[in-house]
Formats: structure tokens, C-alpha cells, sequence
């Protein structure tokens, strides 16, 4: 055993019995229970692509990347906001999918269950915290899901500019792929005036450079399209 | 067109010229870039596997499960520390590997040079940026990598606590594969002690847990190590 080793195991004998029955906590357990189940979270697909036209993105990339935007994009906001509250809400606002899987934007069929499958999800998932963070959590899920707060507006913002700006990247190929209208973008998009007018209008630019050059599908390509 | 996308279309008309002029603005673009410059971030990938002896992790996932982690469990802090600022350094800590790439904790060969290509990297990275903005990140990493503020101290303590629990999941599989010896690990680890007393005490429950089942390499089976 070396020197340094030998110093640790001192140390170690000497630990503040407070500090080891703290370690030792049941709320300690439960806190690292959640920690190790949202690992799941890394495996839930999303419907974009990284750019250079990579692989499909993660959840965890998602909510990553929409939090360093809420630190770098925060002067945009429309309203001051609290911005650890919005990074956390970005974080955690998809770990609901790891029971209920992750909805594409446009599909209309499996958004009709969306809502009861991530309430099931949340009761689950975040029941495994210890009560008081575990109604901390749940809270902010569902004031992302009313989105009627400062940072629900932003973390909305986020959750549209970020895909917007892969598929950008991308020359809008998922847009291409899966054959959606500018109406159909448009809708999802506006959602982002509530959080930030200058990002929405910033989202309007790009969007009309894509239609530019033909990426989104054409109303009068499908029949039901010409009935709205 | 649908009577919604006409009221969209007669608001775009009214939308104010300074919302404009930010919206094209060149320091929105400088941001813009260096977001999807980070993108590249989610192909780096780590030596740590994921829970249920899943594939590699990537240095975004890594990041984003730190930052949910410095929400959770700041109660542990040896210190008092600003939550979101933490948060963010652990958020982009790692931004530099996209030139850099990822050196394993254990590799002492690939540790000499890594100081001056971090370096490299954070230069042409963070210069992205707007100035202000790239110095307030650069100010950022270089913190978390002088270790001397309580928020680098509990950075670094998720630094280390994020893939033991990862590997503690997978029986310590990590540790198997690399051949790594306790005290290796040990000399890692220690370092959580400055972020957190209650969570280094729980990296040594871990690390006893472990040790007791065979996961490390002894010492003695590599003749290099006795000279210690």
C-alpha cells in the first residue's frame, strides 16, 4: 500500500459519522435510483438528424443541447426569466418518453394518447426521488406541458429552434423525409413567438429559405390538405 | 392558405423593425453557428458504456446527465455554489474533445499533450462566440479546470460520481475491461472529496462493493506497479 493510500485509510477512519449516515441515507439511494434509471433516456430516438446528415438524435442530446441555448440565447427572451429553473426544465422536460416513447411533432395519430401515456410515465419516473424533489420535478414537467410561464415560453423555444437549426444544417432533409407542408411547420413554430420574438422571426427566415428550394411538400399534394 | 397562416402572414408584415434587424443581426448568426458547431459534440464518444451494458456514451449525454445531477443533489456540497453556473460549466467542459477528442482518465500517455490541445481547442471553438460571449466561456472551462471554486469543485465531483454510477450499474465492467487497479481509481476519485464529503463517501461504499467482487487489477500482477 502506498503512502498516499495509507493517508486515505486514515482519513477514512476519522470520516464524521454524520457524513457516513448520510452516504449511507435511504434518500441518498433513492436520489441515485432516478439518476441511474434516466441513463434510459440516452436510448430514446428521436425523428432528427445530427448535422453532417449523421444518425438519428437522442433524447439526452436534445435536452443538452437546448440548455446551453437557454444560457447562450437568454437575451432573446421576451420576458426575464429564471435561468436554472428553465435549463433544468429543458433537461428533464423528455425522461417522460422513457416509458412513453418520443412523438414526432406531426404525428397526429399518436398524439392523441401522448398525454395519458407521459402522465403514467411521470407518476412512475419521478416517483422514484424522494417526495419533495421528486413533486419538484413533476411540477416543472407539467408547467412545461401548460406553458404558461416565462421559462415554459422559453424552454418551448428551445424545443422548436433546436431541431430547426439541425435540419438547417442539414438542408431541411428531415422536413424532405418525411414529406410535411410549411402550414404544418408554421404550426409547431409559432410557439416559439411566446418565448422569443426575435428567435420566431429569426425561424421565419430559415423556413422561408427552405421553401425557397422546395422542402416542404405542397398542399394540393394531398387531397385531405385542400379540405382545410 | 388557411385562414391561420393569412393572420400569420399580416402579423409578419407588422413585426417590428428593431425584432428584425436583431433577428439578422451578426452577432445572432456567431451564436447561431457556434451551436451547430457543438453539435459535434454527440460523436465523441467516452470510454464509459451505458447502463445495462449499453454502448458508449457520448461526452453530450455525459453532460447533460452531470448537470441534472448538480440539481439533485447540491444538498451534498461541501459548500454553498450557484446552481446555474455550475451547471453550465458541466454543460460544456467537455466542448473542447470536438478537437481535442476524449482522453481516458487512465491514459497517462495521452494526458501529457492534452493540456496544450484543449488549449488549441478552446481557442478556435469558443472564438465562435461573440467576444463577450466567448470569453465568458472560455472564463468557464478554464474555472472548472483550475478546480478552485466551489462550483469547479462540485463540477468536478459529477465529473467523476456521473460514470462510477454508470459502471456500478454495469458491475464495474468498465473497470475490468481497462484492467485498472483501486488505487488508480482511487487517485481519480479523490478529488470528489473537495465538491463533496457525502458523495466521496459514497464513491468509497462503491469502490469497497467492487473491490470485495474482484473488479480491480491488483498491483502486483504488474511488476511496474511495486516500485510505487
Amino acid at each position: 500500500m502506498s503512502k498516499k493510500d495509507r493517508e486515505r485509510e486514515e482519513e477514512t477512519k476519522k470520516t464524521d459519522p454524520r457524513i457516513r449516515e448520510r452516504a449511507e441515507s435511504e434518500r441518498l439511494n433513492e436520489q441515485l435510483s432516478f439518476i441511474t434509471e434516466i441513463d434510459k433516456e440516452k436510448t430514446i430516438l428521436r425523428q432528427t438528424h445530427l448535422t453532417n446528415h449523421g444518425r438519428r438524435e437522442d433524447d439526452a442530446e436534445h435536452a443538452w443541447h437546448m440548455a446551453v441555448m437557454v444560457w447562450l440565447l437568454s437575451e432573446y427572451a421576451n420576458e426575464p426569466f429564471d435561468r436554472a429553473r428553465c435549463m433544468m426544465m429543458c433537461l428533464v422536460h423528455d425522461i417522460v418518453e422513457i416509458d412513453a416513447g418520443d412523438t414526432y411533432a406531426y404525428d397526429e395519430e399518436g398524439k392523441k394518447t401522448q398525454r395519458s401515456r407521459e402522465e403514467r410515465a411521470a407518476e412512475r419516473i419521478f416517483g422514484i426521488l424522494p417526495g419533495d424533489q421528486g413533486k419538484e420535478l413533476r411540477d416543472l414537467f407539467e408547467e412545461f406541458e401548460k406553458d404558461a410561464t416565462p421559462e415554459a415560453h422559453f424552454a418551448h423555444a428551445m424545443d422548436n429552434f433546436q431541431p430547426l437549426l439541425l435540419n438547417h444544417a442539414n438542408k431541411g432533409s428531415d422536413w424532405k423525409e418525411h414529406a410535411v407542408t410549411r402550414e404544418q411547420v408554421n404550426g409547431r413554430q409559432y410557439r416559439t413567438r411566446e418565448g422569443s420574438q426575435v428567435l420566431y422571426e429569426k425561424t421565419r427566415q430559415i423556413l422561408d429559405l427552405h421553401e425557397k428550394e422546395g422542402c416542404f411538400r405542397k398542399k394540393a399534394e394531398d387531397p385531405k390538405d385542400s379540405q382545410q
